[in-house]
């Protein structure tokens, strides 16, 4: 039965290109509901909603909610908050104050804990509300879904950095023979790993890739690196910025470094410096690394528009579920179709997402731990959303004729 | 009068988004003369050249060179080489071996010193041959000419990805407050001007700019960003590789760091580490660093239209130029209207251009040397080729009613 009241969005943890698809999905369906009076936007989740950082999204005009599929990284501030009990009180009071009858939150699975802990607050209260969590992570690390919404774009861009990076060290191969891509994910290799879909052909970059997954091993790494670089057309390596060696420790330059610096730096070099390094000392190869950093999951251009329609899609389902009744819940999306390509959206318990992580599993990993397999391939590149724009291959196999 | 014989065409230095625009300019414009009987490329520019590694690109599919403007990154290859004597006895032997009689270089100083050099040589040798530079360098820096073809999609790609990483720091501000990007230029500061190119409103990221034509002063510096981060919605940096400080050491962390490794890395840590840490320890601040590296100078999405026409009009021009009887010269462009920005080309003398070097000039830079002004905005808009793409930009700003 209808449950009246308002509804609280929020969005939380690291932005994605798409996390505003979500939003928008959200505001879009929640006008379809009568039973929801109101959309309120926490800003900055709920670090901005216990002091009351509440905005009225229905006052936004037409025009902007139509640009917000297209507008990358949250537009109602994210956080990364984890709440005390004491915030527990504070936010039911502001549920009773704004009768917040419907809770929507965007996010990984810290933010699926704190959503199952706000349902089991409000239900403890006795306070009527229903409690959807809606997926949100680059690093597609989340159980229970066949992928996540933002990842399908921060792998797209990937995909076409990697594929330019490329060009540019074939091109340049004579001077700087390696390039080190550096990406994100702090435990699950799944955003290196889509920088495969960057190749049209087998033999086109990245020619190596390494995933947290596995541990790093130097001499197998420096043997990779020379194999490559001895076929004479440069050799592009994207690895994740959460590489371990065998103790379980980030491959920083201090730490790998013989000298240590006084101050302890934590943050000094990372990855791509520290196997930059690698490969001067060790093979004599100059090589440099690119590390988009941030700008590859919030870059507006390189939405994959799967990505897009997907986001907005688990937006819509979690308003929907939840005028049906449905709580504790986080949507998902279910591959039900591989050729054509297609998703439908599914449920999962907040609190079984909230303690799951799924990384790389091993049939997406080759054998030798430096590739991925075409298994991964089948399954990342519909999520990507078409090809890559094409490129020219010129032939230049007609020498000329001496005169 | 018309000089019968074939033309080679090579591509040096670091790679741009539109140096292949110049290359089917070439190709196109030397098929309408009759002059001009075949057009070889030089593989891995004058390096290839000197091992006859040369490419009848006549043979090239019409679809290939169609789509050779909007492919980045030198599709003939690249090289940094410069000529020794033995080289251009050499290179004299092969001009005879092909009948090359139209030398077409596309690249920065280096390379047009490189042409300047082969021109005077086959003159010397009353060998017959008009040599004509094509400018192409993402730095800018080339004097003799309004801007650089290259320029204008590093330009946009920095636009994009400094707009970008600002919403991800405007969004996640409450846990990384600063964001560095760090953008290409050794010795100029256009690219990492360019980031301004962001901004819709005054007080939209990048909210510091930091160039190498100013010494970087770290006081002044930590008072910059103190004053921006306590406005409270994040701070976004924009800094170039090429940053030095009043010794004109470049800003690693080594060097400033007060410990030493010990193998004296010289690669590890550049501006972008160097800020982070200095932010951590001297404002107790968290920061993060983007640094796109050859991404940004080859990243086939954010090409500038006008980019594109210009880097092809350039290559265009030179054989128009060279069958005209010019020869020892570079295609430059001029900009002959604001509003609407048109730009033509013109020439300049290879040994001038070789020898010069073009800083950004002082009435582009502001009087604090943390920002760029409003006569840089005017010169830079027009050559990213049209705005970024629109964003929602959310009021927020009616707090909903208690019940």
């Amino acid at each position: 039965m209808a449950l009246d009241g308002n509804a609280i969005v929020g969005q939380s943890g690291g932005p994605t290109a798409v996390i505003n698809a979500s939003l928008a999905g959200v505001i879009e369906e929640s006008e379809r509901h009568s039973e929801i009076k109101g959309v309120y936007g926490a800003i900055n989740g709920v670090e901005g909603l216990l002091q009351e950082n509440i905005a009225d999204l229905g006052s936004e005009s037409d025009d902007t909610i139509s640009l917000l599929p297209n507008t990358p990284s949250a537009a109602l501030g994210s956080c990364r908050k984890k709440l005390s009990g004491e915030d527990f009180v504070r936010l039911l009071q502001i549920f009773k104050a704004y009768n917040i009858r419907y809770w929507f939150y965007i996010g990984g699975n810290d933010s699926a804990d704190t959503s199952h802990k706000v349902g089991l607050l409000a239900e403890e209260a006795g306070w009527e509300m229903r409690v959807v969590g809606i997926p949100k992570t680059v690093d597609n690390d989340l159980a229970y879904t066949d992928h996540c919404p933002g990842y399908g774009s921060v792998a797209r861009f990937n995909a076409l950095a990697t594929r330019d990076a490329g060009r540019d060290t074939a091109a340049m191969h004579t001077v700087d023979t390696v390039k080190i891509v550096e990406t994100m994910g702090r435990n699950a290799g799944w955003i290196t790993a889509a920088t495969a879909l960057a190749r049209d052909e087998p033999a086109d970059p990245p020619h190596l890739i390494y995933l947290p997954e596995r541990v790093f091993d130097r001499e197998a790494f420096l043997a990779d690196v020379k194999r490559e670089v001895d076929k004479g057309r440069g050799c592009v390596i994207a690895v994740c910025e959460g590489l371990r060696d065998a103790e379980g420790e980030p491959l920083v330059s201090f730490k790998h470094a013989v000298g240590t610096d006084s101050f302890g730096h934590k943050q000094l070099g990372g990855v791509g410096d520290y196997l930059v390094s690698l490969i001067a000392e060790e093979l004599g190869i100059k090589a440099r690394f690119d590390k988009a950093g941030t700008i590859q999951r919030a870059f507006g251009l390189a939405q994959s528009e799967v990505d897009v329609a997907e986001a907005k899609m688990v937006g819509e389902a979690a308003v929907r579920r939840a005028c049906d009744g449905v709580s504790d819940k986080m949507i998902t999306l279910e591959r039900v179709s591989q050729d054509p390509y297609r998703c439908e959206t599914g449920l999962a318990p907040l609190e079984e997402v909230a303690n799951a992580e799924r990384p790389v599993p091993d049939e997406f990993i080759s054998a030798d731990g430096n590739d991925v397999t075409a298994a991964f391939i089948d399954y990342a590149r519909p999520l990507i959303g078409g090809p890559l724009p094409p490129y020219a291959r010129l032939q230049l196999n007609r020498a000329p004729k001496k005169t």
